[in-house]
């Protein structure tokens, strides 16, 4: 692990010498996910992208050319590293050579190497942050900022739950924390493949996920075990965003209405309440026109879209549906995770402000 | 309405007799349903079908003259019949004309027609039979073959509920009627348009019925009002089949494991159950290749279809998957809602029996 | 290879001596094509199914169990025949025990494992008929019925073209056969998956194949080679049909309007022309609605679709579109090719009219 | 119309002088193409956004406040003018004001209203720019950039042409100056909705346009009238792209190769040429995915997309693909047409790079 510098400089006020501390994170896997944290992070002025890996040259490093990110190889092999060399990148070293200079290393590997990669960071003595392919048992610990933050501070690795766990946490918590128990059921319905991933189906059919229930409801309770959560999933013939379908029961005695849930939702960040009717925005599709809209990089949206004329709260029963969108809810998340583990932020709302005050500026908004 | 003969011919076995009255059907709107519905009842024995209706001369005409249905325009206005002849296609009259010499009217029309309709056939005197696309507040009576047979004994006219609700109760009311109560939550995921339908979309998107809880569910209860029953539903962008993910509470005391519920439904009629991951049946797809496999007309599936490994029964708990075959799953029930309507048979067990047995031959299996 | 008997039973006309001889067909795998050439086959007058072959005991056996299709192993790996029967299911024996009765073989694997089998055939002493899959440099011998039956006349193998091939050999070869010379540029759209494949993408997304020309056009000049053709292909989100658009140059002198176009073709096979004004079939979607009225067994459709209204002759540039129902415009073909390698039928029209009339019948219309 | 000012300050250079002066644009319907119009042109220092119309108070105004750009209504009548401010919205007028201050009037309205909207701008004496929609006919002059910038110095209104013809004209037409004539043969492979529609199908099919030849290459005639093209066209399952299968037949004598087409593309601007193989970008959805990585706004890519290896010259038949980006193609030749209208760049090639660097600056690469 590199020494986190805190450089004091004379005269700086506390702010000055906070934009001076910068967090060394390390990417490794600049795929999907990776090539979101990199932007996400670079554009925090309390970190810095000091190295992303691939594992061979490839159309896929052209981007961290195009960035600036020095670029490693996922291996430490020399023939691996020299062939960077060869196709016509420069390549910085192996994977031990970029987290010898880190502080943190965000996996965003796509396979079921996680094992393997955390022997590497542990070995390293350098903070590792794993995605949500990963399971909770290989980390023992999980994240979402709204649920745990300051139970991850300080330690020495952790997991960002996937996209639907996160989506769930955002919209679940703040119900959970008012009530003080909550029963949920969700249904899943997945979109089956990624915009730019052109090989998976299906075409023209819809796929159950025959675990039942799935593993992904309960999957929350890695963030929040207070939250009685179960789960369906099936998968669909659409690459744009998830969409759940969730029937929460509240305690008898929750005073809530359908209006009091919508504002207690509005007051957490990282949800977006918007009303089908008056706004047109019916379907994913026109969700995800409006983040292309919003000047969103990659027309991503971070936040959980939440249908105001979808939600309705009848006796204790709470129905509504949420759209998430897969290639990027969980960004944020590995932001605000990076300063818990660095222990350099306590208050959970204070650093999702700061992540996404840089990323809204980032996305030019 | 026409006289329903009983032909008793001497020496005519009991059987026989049965065999030589023949309910007189007329279908008014021969189109997806309609096509269906007059099969169906064609392969009968203790049925026919005396015409169909279509609202001009046009392609889909020409199936009707291949089967050798009669052909009626659904108007009665002289100028529109006329244009059947000049169209190339025999027309035997109007609407009228038709109802003059039907039993019973099975009202398979498109649009939202049937509070006119349904005027027409109480001045005929006939029987009718709507379908799902109707309120039940129009007919105030409702069927499916396994909750209500009996209850629609002689009625005037009654509503086959749509092809969701129908499916439901074929896997409901079983358990219902094991358990004395039933609570139940399900989302529907819809396939958006039928195969061949290719005006409608969306192409790439997830579409969520904002209005929660949806009406699909609680229509059960207008043939089995004690099951409680709400609903979520989306569209996606698939032709094949609906599939619902339903979580159904049962009471204590229920005395079912998993596997018992699998037997309940497997000695209900109806319904299929297969193993996924046994028989690579794991998407609607394969679900519809398989009936395209069997030799069902049209690729039709009639029975509900439940994976048996989507099947835990946790606690008080139920969960499951089931697709239905959107364009098929009512057309028996139309044919035992002939029988209850004309009171011809009230076992409704063995009115299914017949009407699937007939179906089968006609199917060549 | 069997002997393949004729029975001469005094006293039989000669139709009813052509009727007892029987050529014994084997099916060496029974998926997608498979299960339907046996169909096709088992439907004639003047052969039989003597056995199919499925790699392991799997679901897909049902099927031939159910048809009465005696069931072989693909290998002839003792244990892997043993399997069969511990599966529940009744193995007859390896794939050299099939061949060893059979007269032809019709190969219908999957893979690329036609070199090896072809071995197998020639060990055997059986003919041979391959699919499209397969290069025509493996039989040196390709199949269409309209380009050159006669030439096939007692070969010991050839191959089927694929499905593409077949199509444009339906439209093309009259064409050519009329004018004397042909010049072709084609693009074919075509479905990325089959309607019971769940796997293949893209959800949503054109693919090109990058090979310009590509292999598909010109493949059709293995049956008739004086066709000068080239092509492009793409893929596209879709399960039904592929899609051909098509330039054919005729040659100065053709004599020939679009009218008397569309004339040649009515007066040729398994080639459907319809007007997508008049009949509302505009989309393969539509296409494949109509097979399934006309109650074609899994609603395939063995003729090439061609819209009228998207026909038009301009000068010496002949423009039409085309649709092909990949899984079955071949199975006829395969039959006809059956009769040219056993040399029983030397008029290519007369053993098409037969084949179209035995799976008519067979399909009940 | 309003004064073009040119305001002359005492001591700028000539450079400075230029960028004092502003072409004030109006774009009347501020939708799809408008939104991005606007964008584009705000971009610019030659030129500036006066104000956007929309029919109603609707959530599309939103995206127009967010921007800063004037809101109009698309009508004059008071009524529908003050709808805006009830609605929440400031509107600054009705079309007639906003006409009244601009130099030029760019017309995305969505239906076939360009008629009578053209008498409001004869009448307005604004200069207009229609979009693809509306027929050569209406304005009798088209427009691209590379085609006939020069020809449309200076006129009153012109069309810039639909997306399909402007990815035509940039590879066409750098072809047809090399070789002095070319005849193409084109099948359009399009997209059948955009990615925020939801309504429109085919979910499952294939649609082809039954006119053929189809009006689309034709198309290009209107800005190059000396390359003789026809085309043929379908609508599939995607949101994503439009595709081209494209057959060019060269002169005699062209002297080109594979390799010098491409080079020849390459110096033409808008022209996007990557290798398929190398950079794993081989369908639709991985170009989308690359405009997404680099950055551009809503994930446009204003660039025709040709594969590198999917490129062939074979004699004299030139066969490619390119993939052309229906949302966004046609925005910066509508900037070029402003200034083709306004007479203030006789350079098309000067107006490109000056329109690109400004749209490269404002998408942040």
């Amino acid at each position: 692990m590199a020494f986190c510098e805190e450089v004091f400089i004379e005269g700086l006020t506390e702010q000055g010498m906070e934009r001076v501390m910068s967090i060394k994170v390390a990417i490794n896997g600049y795929g999907t996910i990776g090539k979101r944290v990199a932007d996400a992070v670079d554009a925090q002025d309390d970190m810095e992208i000091i190295g992303v890996t691939k594992t061979r040259p490839s159309f896929g490093c052209d981007l961290a050319v195009r960035k600036g990110y020095p670029l490693y190889c996922t291996y430490d092999d020399e023939s691996k590293i020299a062939a960077f060399a060869a196709g016509g990148y420069q390549c910085e070293g192996g994977l031990s050579d970029l987290l010898e200079i880190a502080d943190v290393v965000v996996d965003c590997s796509p396979g079921k190497v996680g094992a393997s990669n955390k022997e590497k960071y542990l070995a390293a003595d350098v903070k590792y942050i794993f995605q949500g392919g990963e399971k909770h048992a290989m980390t023992g610990m999980s994240y979402t900022s709204s649920a745990n933050h300051l139970e991850n501070k300080n330690v020495q690795g952790t997991r960002v739950v996937s996209c639907n766990t996160t989506g769930l946490s955002r919209t679940l918590v703040p119900l959970y924390e008012h009530c003080g128990s909550l029963s949920v059921e969700c249904t899943m319905i997945r979109r089956a493949a990624d915009p730019g991933d052109s090989a998976k189906g299906p075409i023209n059919a819809i796929k159950p996920v025959l675990k039942v229930p799935s593993h992904h409801g309960p999957d929350v309770m890695t963030v929040k075990p207070e939250i009685a959560i179960n789960s369906m999933a099936v998968a669909v013939p659409t690459t744009l965003m998830h969409c759940h379908s969730i029937v929460a029961t509240l305690p008898d005695g929750h005073g809530l209405t359908t209006q009091s849930v919508l504002e207690l939702w509005k007051s957490n960040p990282r949800i977006i309440i918007m009303n089908g009717a008056e706004t047109n925005i019916t379907t994913t599709a026109e969700v995800m026109e409006y983040a292309r809209d919003i000047g969103r990089k990659w027309g991503d949206l971070h936040e959980i879209f939440v249908w105001e004329d979808g939600v309705k709260l009848d006796g204790n029963t709470l129905y509504y549906f949420q759209a998430i969108h897969q290639e990027s809810d969980v960004i944020p998340e590995n932001v605000d995770a990076i300063r818990a583990l660095m222990g350099t932020e306590d208050d959970w709302r204070v650093s999702v402000a700061k992540t996404d005050a840089a990323i809204a500026i980032y996305n030019g908004i």
